[in-house]
């Protein structure tokens, strides 16, 4: 099927009806912030040791939330070296339902820098139809509204189990890069498996454009470090005859693009599959307001830069990147210090579109690199991680079945996103066998995950649970076409 | 006067013969490294605002040893806002008797890294033949000598009061840019008056190739920091679309330089007096070993580089350069972060030669800066200091009288050799009128100066002041040349 086929397969002429939903999640809405409030109260910042024990707590908060909701079976996951992530599954009743995986993360990002919190990012507060917190939209909010949703779902229904076997799979490691990620899946491959992974940690395009998102961009990261000399030199008594390694590290970072803004890394583009015109189309058709952009989203950002021929949308969605995160090297305290630095190090990440393959891209950086590295210089490199970008595939009746909920509990035809960030969605889908993946997220450009102020709109959590509350009854009723040919 | 008759005119067929005040430097040595071991104990490191008390007691010691060996006149100068500096004059009882203004500093430079120290800092231990400890070569070992030397030629000379009238000005903030010394030779002008300005703080190009320093280079520098969006933001998210300031700033880096090593700052060699042949020949004669270079002071530097065209000791000495000093921007902690930094920053430093006007090289240096801000990008450039590079006039009988001090002191003729460094000796050449500037020093390009394990000879200690107390009786003899026409 084509790309284009596929991207109008999912037009909806007319939409679907969720009013049964929607009055269940009014109904039940009672508890829903102040259970949310509770669970955000938990520092679970997994990058932190100091707080694993929040980890620890927040996975049993959601345990136990999730026995008091009913759900038959739950887990506590601590094996593989892992923190602690929660597993649960409420079996379907009907024994040709399909089953499927919600996966979202309940750790949280670190709250540095502090003091620009207008409110302490583990005293969630209301103000105006927004709640702030850390973990409000990344990623507490969203597992969250799956808890409203089950019982809506059930409630609207009059059903005692769901019309489809559901799972969760809440990690505790997302923020940390999930390093025991694939251990996990692989130590309870029979647990997980399933028909379909509903992720839901991912956004819209905005409040008032409803979408969806199909596909995230997947990530390398590098470190480089370049050594010259053993110690600090004076910078009088040496400056001008020996390598500078900040200085050559500089040369290797403006390198690391041309005039065009093309990274030079070799074979960069070599399996990049280049966007379709209907995927172009698609993303033209979202009201993107560039001005808009740059001054809330973007924090100020003074100008668009990137890739030439490219709009904005495409070089963050379907465009591959590189990145530097972090550069140090020599005196950076106040004042000066007149010296030739021992070394410098970069932190560089790229970002990886459809086609491009992580392992290859790593050997291309780490080419780079030595062809960047200079006489009486040493480089090191040291490779994190590599997940491939992932992709909804639009043709999949689950897939459209989550187009279909999210615009009923919109009340609109969905337009189509991507996501510019990554996560472990890509390495879920291999290990599960290449089950399709599909978004429900309801995140908005302006949460400020990842940055102080974090905040979620209460409006959205209940059009999400709307949307995860139809989208069990919708499976259930194309249970057929949804589950996998064995 | 010509370069070349510069050169030539100090070479000495028939050494001065300081064979007394050899045998009265070893005479009075007695208390020679108890006394300096004593004021290497104390912690004098200016650019640590807990260590003002380690200046000021440093201060005290040295005017308490000054007062105990006879010097009429001691002062401890705190006034203009300065760090304790040390003022000491000895009149000679001669009237037609020259004034010479010994230059140094009684401040250290920190001591970071720590651990690497053999023997902690400031507990000094004498070790086969080297004192180590802070501030052993750079620049209490000068200073100390001093005190020797003067001891030594009233032995040597019978005299009760020497040949000429000697002045110390020892600085507490010389290793943090001698922010105040504009301010204290202007309030001192009367007392600081003098014929000639011997600079202690140099060294020799080896142990066993005892050379007098001619020039010193200037220095300016510069922190550029470069700023993009008010706060970090999510690289997936935001990575790709908005410019990254610590690329941006690696480009400018980058940019420094051509293919050719030369500085590419707008004017940077417009004003550059290019090294005539004869100097170049006076330093071709030195017996540079580059690889023992690259192993020993250069700490295992990996290679030379530089601006092509010219030898290591020329690049080091009479070439202006510009080298990073520091570079920070984004998250440089363990593991990864993927953000695009809100800003990042480089202190750069230039090397200037004769001929460079530190206010010209500025504006060329923010020119730079302004050419190389791209758009999205705002560029901050705070300029540090200012300080010319200096030349010791060879033609001048006082300079001169060094030289021959310098041989007979060492039996045999001396070479000529530079320093790389900067301090603030133009702007006392300068403030004092344009007064002579000449260098007596005795480190050696191995004392670490700067560096953990800071040592210097004990051996040369004694050489140096062999050499100073000769210096004053040869001044006395040649009073007539060396006193500055009125």
């Amino acid at each position: 099927m084509s790309a284009t086929r596929r991207l109008r397969s999912c037009a909806v002429s007319e939409l679907v009806d969720s009013s049964r939903e929607r009055a269940q999640v009014a109904a039940l809405a009672g508890d829903f912030l102040p259970r949310l409030t509770d669970w955000l109260r938990i520092p679970s910042i997994s990058a932190d040791p100091e707080h694993r024990d929040g980890v620890a707590a927040s996975a049993r908060w959601l345990a136990d939330a999730l026995r008091l909701d009913g759900w038959p079976t739950v887990r506590i996951w601590e094996d593989a070296g892992a923190l602690p992530a929660v597993y649960a599954c409420w079996p379907s009743d009907d024994p040709a339902a399909p089953t499927v995986l919600v996966y979202g993360h309940h750790d949280v990002q670190p709250v540095d820098p502090l003091a620009e919190w207008l409110h302490p990012p583990f005293e969630p507060v209301a103000v105006d139809g927004q709640l702030f917190g850390r973990g409000a939209s990344d990623d507490k909010g969203h597992i969250a509204l799956h808890l409203l949703a089950i019982r809506a779902h059930l409630a609207a229904t009059g059903r005692a189990a769901p019309a489809v076997t559901v799972k969760l799979f809440v990690e505790g490691e997302e923020e940390s890069g999930s390093p025991h990620v694939v251990e996990l899946l692989r130590a309870h491959a029979d647990e997980l498996a399933c028909d379909l992974v509903v992720v839901s940690d991912t956004g819209m395009f905005a409040a008032d454009v409803p979408s969806v998102c199909t596909g995230m961009r997947g990530l390398i990261g590098a470190q480089v470090t370049f050594r010259g000399q053993r110690v600090d030199l004076h910078s009088g008594q040496f400056g001008g005859a020996v390598p500078n390694p900040a200085t050559e590290l500089a040369r290797l970072v403006a390198a690391l693009h041309d005039g065009n803004g093309r990274v030079q890394v070799p074979g960069f583009y070599d399996d990049v599959r280049e966007p379709t015109d209907a995927e172009r189309e698609a993303f033209a058709k979202l009201p993107f307001d560039q001005d808009a952009w740059l001054a809330g989203p973007a924090a100020g950002a003074r100008a668009t830069a990137g890739e030439h021929g490219w709009s904005t949308l495409e070089r963050l969605w379907v465009r591959p990147t590189a990145e530097v995160n972090g550069i140090g090297g020599g005196y950076q305290g106040p004042g000066s210090k007149t010296i030739v630095p021992t070394e410098a190090s970069a932190k560089l990440s790229f970002r990886l579109v459809p086609g491009q393959v992580p392992d290859k891209i790593v050997t291309g950086v780490r080419q780079f690199v030595a062809e960047h590295t200079p006489s009486g210089i040493e480089a090191d490199v040291r490779v994190e991680g590599g997940v491939p970008a992932c992709l909804s595939d639009l043709s999949h009746p689950g897939v459209g079945a989550v187009v279909d909920a999210m615009s009923a509990a919109f009340g609109q035809e969905m337009l189509f996103s991507r996501e510019g960030g990554a996560g472990p969605e890509a390495i879920i889908q291999a290990e599960l066998g290449g089950v399709p993946l599909a978004f429900l997220g309801i995140g908005l450009p302006d949460d400020r995950i990842h940055a102080p102020n974090e905040k979620v709109s209460i409006e959205l959590l209940y059009k999400g649970a709307e949307a995860a509350a139809c989208l069990w009854r919708l499976l259930g009723e194309r249970a057929e076409q949804v589950r996998r040919t064995p």
